[in-house]
């Protein structure tokens, strides 16, 4: 195998495609980069049995080949590469490649090409889908997704699309976030998917790199293949029934308070100064006041009162404040808080379809 | 005590003083800032007992009197807080500060203010040094300063100023730093200390932010006081002999080559890439040539080659990489290199006097 390509080039798609490459795996050939080079072109290729990367390299195929490099240290040598042009070859005896860039020239060990697995192909029933509308459903429920492996169900996105429906839910069952977002046009077919919230938010950064206005969605049994721009992404789907979210959502509640989400993130943010060691953040409801307040005990407490359109009874509840957060960063402009009483889930709104569910903390006193 | 203040002076000065107080003393109160109000003025002050600072600010005496307060919790507060003025109340009986800013109130528990140690003042003889001078000069040496406690006395920068000249001296006895700086008038006095590097480290960055042009320099018995645009950094200084840097360098070299410093820095960073695990960075110079290598087993190997103006028999010396390049990097333009052999040190030289000795590895062949 050789090729020449500009080191540029080459250091932009390697960036890429190493995001893909595992770090940690007891099979050294997931830690590297797999290079094939064929009459129709180069490819550069990484997984780490979770997701795949899959990244076209513009350049001149001098002799067709397949070799697997160590992908950190080849990102660290073509970004040091002096010259315009760089050239990879495969030495077979000495199971090494060839980089010759500039007046430097490398020596580096192949990883084994064997242990490298084959990537799944696109095909069967693909679905374009905006890129745009894509990445920012993506980005508003993401936060929401379960980062703790022991329920894996609760790590994924359940992604559907239909008609002019795109549609995510993600929970770790403290919250819930569900992001409807309506389409310009009908989608030509549908799907639904759990997908690792990894793998999502590893291809709004592709698709937003890549500037793509259309994605391609290819679902099977247990993969999930994305095309965006050139750049294929895949990724395992997640066995077991997601939640049933629907059955989660109040159907009524008993306030419905309009705020501006900016002044709201802004006093919890420095009241959840002071609920530290899982403290939780304090809402009072009073006629026509919001007091948030927090208390760590030996370290101090903190409150501050503002005006809000509230009625009836007072009411007080209690949040994890980070979660709260979270809730009212996914939001621009105003929120809607929804409340039924301290010990039922709160919701905030944000009138566009997108929902997040809030589990209160009871509090003591 | 009462002061108050505008936010954004306090949050400055607060940044500025926390880095001087201890992240990992097992006195609570060193952890904190001391806040003092007196008819003088408002102070703040820190301490890790190894380096103080005190600080100035702006505002108003309401109640003079002394408090400490827990640093970082402080900081984070006061950077969120809503408004731009800030008062500050020490309440006794709840053993608490009291801050208000715009809406929100904040209630925080001070920490032992008999724990925290009395800050030596500046007197004695002082001696002025050009604030810019006394910057760079540190920049310059402090990276070859030692970060081994164990070795105490090579954890400091030898510092001498005596009329025209401004020297500082740092070793880790892997490599030794000398820069001489001339100054533009003679000083008012003189003084020698071996100063923990890192207190000249923060000084340089208060000096920098202060755009302090004269730096004031009190030096006592086991003490130095540094006084910059109204800030004071005190260090304890470093017990023990500091090595006799003169009897290190060698009196004559076999060979002095001046080179273009940053194409050789680029080329050692790339080169030191195949560096890893302890391996040498291999130079070897022919009539000519200087070959740059390096070779990690198991991994794979760099070289690039350069002219350069060397002639006589040939010689290869072995350098640790990132020794080698903390050397180029502290050099602007030319580099002087000057050699004697495989086993002796060599030494880079800026021709303006910096001097940065390096000890040789020996190589297998």
């Amino acid at each position: 195998m050789k090729i020449t390509t500009r080191r540029d080039a080459l250091f932009a798609q390697l960036q890429t495609v190493t995001r893909a490459a595992s770090t940690r795996s007891a099979v050294q050939a997931l830690s590297g980069v797999q290079l094939l080079a064929t009459k129709d072109g180069i490819e550069l290729r990484a997984t780490d049995m979770e997701i795949g990367l899959r990244v076209p390299l513009e350049g001149e195929v001098v002799r067709e080949g397949s070799l697997v490099l160590p992908a950190r240290l080849v990102v660290d040598v073509v970004r040091a590469l002096p010259g315009k042009e760089v050239s990879l070859e495969l030495r077979p005896v000495e199971q090494d490649v060839e980089i010759l860039g500039g007046t430097a020239s490398f020596h580096i060990r192949t990883l084994r090409l064997e242990d490298f697995p084959p990537f799944p192909e696109v095909d069967g029933d693909v679905v374009e889908v905006p890129g745009a509308a894509f990445v920012s459903t993506v980005n508003m429920v993401a936060r929401s997704a379960s980062r703790d492996e022991t329920r894996p169900v609760l790590t994924g996105i359940l992604v559907s699309a239909a008609g002019d429906e795109l549609r995510m839910v993600a929970t770790d069952s403290y919250r819930l976030s569900v992001k409807e977002t309506k389409l310009e046009a009908p989608l030509a077919g549908s799907f639904e998917a759990n997908v690792p919230a990894r793998a999502l938010q590893e291809l709004t950064r592709i698709v937003q790199h890549e500037n793509a206005e259309i994605l391609n969605v290819s679902v099977r049994a247990n993969q999930v293949v994305f095309a965006a721009g050139g750049i294929v992404l895949s990724s395992r789907l997640i066995d077991g029934q997601f939640p049933n979210y629907r059955q989660l959502l109040p159907d009524t509640y008993e306030h419905e308070l309009r705020l501006a989400g900016g002044e709201v993130g802004e006093v919890v943010r420095r009241i959840s100064l002071l609920a530290q060691k899982n403290a939780p953040l304090r809402l009072a409801f009073t006629e026509g006041e919001l007091t948030v307040s927090a208390r760590t005990p030996d370290v101090g407490e903190a409150r501050e009162t503002i005006p809000v359109p509230f009625a009836g009874e007072p009411l007080e509840i209690g949040f994890n404040p980070e979660f709260l957060r979270d809730g009212l960063d996914a939001i621009d402009g105003d929120v809607i808080i929804k409340l039924i009483s301290p010990l039922r889930p709160g919701l905030l709104d944000d009138g566009a379809g997108f929902q997040y569910l809030l589990m209160p903390i009871r509090l003591n006193v």
